[in-house]
C-alpha cells in the first residue's frame, strides 16, 4: 500500500428526495474539482421543513482524497 | 433575519420502510400539535429486530420550531 | 419482562445501493451464526468512492441479543 | 411491532438515598402527568454537598413516552 | 435541600447583539410561560451571516426549572 | 506487570432491583463462558418502565479479560 | 447568589458494597483535607473483578469547592 | 428551498476584547476571499494568559458556505 | 521551544455581568497562587436563574501553566 | 469492490516498548485466531506506573476483518 | 500577542514505520503549498493490516497555519 | 484488593523526540512530587510546528496516583 497524505474536505449535501440523494449531490459537485475522492465519512444528517413536512435533507460529510505528490 | 426563540423537542420516529419513512412519520404526528416546525436533526438510528430481519426502524430526531411571542 | 442478558456485536455492513441496505445485509450474513437478535443501533455511515461516484455504503452497527442460560 | 411515535423529556430527579432513587422519584412525579411511559435513560449522576458529605443525588434522566395518535 | 424534580427544556435564543443578548432574550421569552426556572446550560453558540458579516447569534440553551408538585 | 492481551466483550445484564444487580446478573452469565475476566466498565445505564414505575434496570457494560495464550 | 470562584479536583472512590459506597468514600477522604465542598459529578463507573465476580466498585468523580479569597 | 451544496471551513479567530470580537475577526478576514458565507458554528473558547491575565481570546470556528455550481 | 512540562487545573468563575467576566474573575482569584499561567480552555458555559432572570453567569475553564524545574 | 460484511473486535495490548509495539503484540496474538484482518483503530492510549516510571503501554484498539460467506 | 487568524485543514499522513513517521510525512506534504504551520492535533490513529500484520500507520491530523493578511 | 481513593491529575509533557518521550518526559517531573502513581490515561497528543518541520510533542495525559490515608 503506497504511503499516500489524504486531506479531506467537508461539505454539506442537500435534496429533496433522501439521505443518499444528498450524499450523492455533494459528490457530484466535488467531482468537478477534485480528484482522487477515495471515502466519505457522513457526520450529521438534518432537515429543513416547510408546511409542517421535510422539504430538504442535508447531510453534512467529510471525503477523504489522495493529495497528488 | 427577525430574532426568533426556537424550542426544540425530541421524538422517535419509526417505520417498516426507511429511515427517511421513520422521519417523516414522526413529523406526520409532530404537525398535528405543533406548528411553525422549522429544521430536524438526526440523533440515533436504531432497528428492531425479528426473527433475525429488521422489522422496524427507529430514528431519533430533534425538532425546532418557532415560539410564537 | 424477564431479566435476559444481552450481548453485542458490531459489524460492517455494505451495499451498492443504500444505508438500509447495507444493514440489511448485515443481518442476512449475521443470522446465519447468531441468534436471538433483537435490536440494533447504526453507529457510522461511510462510503467508498470510485471515479468521483459513491460505489459502496459501509455502515458500522451494533447488534443486541439474548444470551441463552 | 406498531409503528408508534415517542417523544422523549428530561428530567432531573432527587433523593437523599441512592441513585436508584432518585431515579425512582423523577417517575413518581412524572407518572402525575405522563402516560404510557416506556423507558428511561441515565444521562448524568450529580450528587449535593453539605459538611463534606452527599447529602443528595442529583439524576439526569430522559423518559421516552408512547405518543397517543 | 428539598427533594425537588426538576424538567429540562431546550430553547435557541437569537439576538444581532451578543452570545449573552441571545441567552436573554430566550430567557425573556420562557419567562412568560415557565415558572421557577433555576439554571441554565449553553449547549451550541452558531451566527447566521449575511453579506459577510455576523448579523445573529443563535444560542442553544437547556433551561432547568422546578415542577411543582 | 506481564504483557498479556485482553480482549474486551460488551453485555447488557438485567435486573429489577437495582444497577449494581443488573452489573451482577452480567457476571453471572459471563462466567460461564469467559473466563479470566478482569474489570468492567459501565457504558449506559437504562430503565424498563411499566404502569409508569420502573420495573427493569438494564446496564449496557463492557467487560475486559485476559487472553491465553 | 455571591462570585465566588470554585475549583474541581477529580477522584476515583472504591467500595467492594455499591457505587454510593464508592462515592461516600472518596468524599470521607477528601473532606480531611478539602474544605467547602459543594457538588459532585460521577465521570466513570468501573469494576475489579476477581474469580469472576465483582470484588470492588471504582466510581471516578469530579469535586467541585468554594475557593476562600 | 434551491438544492444548494455548501462547504465548510474551520478559521481561529482572536481578539484582545471579547469572545464575540475573535468571531468578527475571523469572520472580517474571511470575507477577503470567500464568497457566500451563510453560517458559523463555535468549536472552541480558549484564552491565551500573560502576567495572569487574558491578553487574548481565540474562538475556533466553522464557517458554512454555498458553493457556486 | 524548551520542553517545559505544564499542568492544568479546572476552575469554575463567576460573574453577574458576562461570560468574559467569568473567566476574567477566576483568572484574578488563580494568581494570587498560581504562577506562569499560559492559556485557558472554556469547558462549559452555565448560568443561575432567579426570578426568571439570568443573576450569574458560571464558566467551567481549564487553565495550563508551566511547572518549574 | 465486493460487498464483503466485516466484524470488529476490541483488544488491549501491550508492550513495555512503545505504543507501536503494544499494537504489534495485540496482532500478533490475535492473527492466531482471527483470519483475514484488514484494519485497526487506536481508542485509547494508557500506561501502567512503577516506582515513578511507566512499565506497560496498554492500547485499546478495534480490530477489522472480514467474516467469510 | 499579534490578533492573527489561522487556518485549519485535516490530512491523513501514512508511514510503514511508527505513528511519528506518519505525522512527519504528511507535514513534509504539506509544506509544499502551506506555509506559516504552527501547530497540529491528532485526531485519529489507524492501521492497516495484511498478512495479520500492521503494513501502514493512518494518523488523522488537524494542523493550523497562520492566515496571511 | 484494598478500598484506596485515587487522585488524577493532568500534565502536558513536551519532547522533540516522541510521542512516548513526551510522556516519560511528564512522569519525570512529576515523581519529583507526587508518590504512588499508579496509571496514565494520554487524552491529547498535538505537536509544535517550526520551518514546516514538528519540533515538539505536546501530550496531555491524566495520571492516577494513589492517595495516602
Amino acid at each position: 500500500m503506497p504511503d499516500h497524505i489524504y486531506k479531506t474536505t467537508e461539505l454539506v449535501g442537500t435534496s429533496g428526495e433522501s439521505i443518499e440523494g444528498a450524499v450523492e449531490n455533494a459528490l457530484a459537485r466535488a467531482r468537478k474539482t477534485v480528484r482522487n475522492m477515495r471515502w466519505l465519512e457522513v457526520r450529521e444528517i438534518r432537515g429543513h421543513i416547510e408546511e409542517g413536512a421535510l422539504t430538504q435533507w442535508q447531510v453534512v460529510l467529510k471525503i477523504g482524497f489522495t493529495l497528488e505528490d
